[in-house]
């Protein structure tokens, strides 16, 4: 998504060579504009398949999410990172999180996902694929069928691509970064 | 707003007498056909003044605040409930939650508010006002403009509301609770 990438020079800093930080536009200040295309793009790729849910972590994944969902015409289910009191039944599972170097767990309501549902998930980064081990793990506990991974922004130099491509999931990543080496950030062609 | 109050009685269930739990549409789960419809009554209302950047805090509150800022054409500031390790300078602010029990931090990045700003201030519930309170100090230290509080359900047999408006900011809330005795939902007319 040459639009995206666009975006992404233009805004994105790169930290230690390792973090690239979108705050600009993705995860502190949203540009709703760019999400809406995010979420046209990702209707675009997988609306061959019957999906009924878009499923995301929160927070910084339900900008993009929210605005797929819209293009599904279908709900979007938000996975939580702590579990609320006012929550009963759910599926859980413990994510590790290099970035923040700690684990944490994830919770989804059992009312909000079953047998009869085929997700998207969408994510708006994807490094190691820990996260997505997580949904995959609530996903198969509820039975519930993964048709696709969209990611707006996929550090592909870190294994969590080649991952979840290995396991025969369809993954449509709109920014495929290729390397973040002396702070630079090159994309795969 | 009449198509939310029939979703908050089909959907809505009240725990306790106290708290309303819309984690169908809202809060867990999300219905992006009603968001939109949300942003556009906010926009709708509060177009008459020179709004040029939409502030919620994270979690609940980005997918209203979002497709609100759609409307407007301008970015999308949500507040954190936590300081990332990639946040530089930031503006923060203590909230107590009542729902919760305990005092949490919001914390924006300075990058993403100055004096320059007319925001409008997104939230998903108002009770006691304890949130808007945190947004407003942080406001203020960053010498931004509130021109508008717009809530989605709005709990007002709690001060909150009336407190905002004392203070003289236009405030329009889409849903008026105005009990929740005997877990039955009122809405005031």
């Amino acid at each position: 998504m040459e639009k995206l990438e666009k975006y992404i020079l233009e805004n994105g800093q790169v930290i230690n060579g390792k973090i690239l930080k979108v705050d600009t536009f993705l995860n502190h200040q949203v540009d709703p504009q760019i999400m809406d295309c995010i979420g046209k793009e990702f209707y675009h790729y997988f609306k061959k398949y019957p999906i009924n849910k878009i499923v995301t972590i929160e927070t910084s994944g339900i900008a993009p999410a929210l605005m797929c969902a819209f293009q599904f015409q279908v709900p979007l289910v938000f996975i939580k990172k702590a579990i609320p009191s006012t929550m009963s039944e759910a599926y859980s599972a413990k994510v590790f999180s290099f970035t923040k170097n700690k684990t944490y767990q994830i919770s989804v309501s059992k009312e909000f996902l079953n047998s009869d549902d085929h997700i998207l998930f969408i994510d708006d980064f994807l490094a190691n694929g820990e996260a997505f081990a997580g949904v995959e793990k609530i996903c198969q506990e509820a039975n519930a069928t993964i048709e696709g991974v969209g990611i707006v922004i996929d550090k592909v130099f870190q294994k969590g691509h080649r991952i979840i491509k290995e396991k025969g999931y369809d993954i449509y990543s709109l920014a495929m970064i290729e390397s973040l080496n002396d702070n630079k950030i090159v994309f795969k062609k």
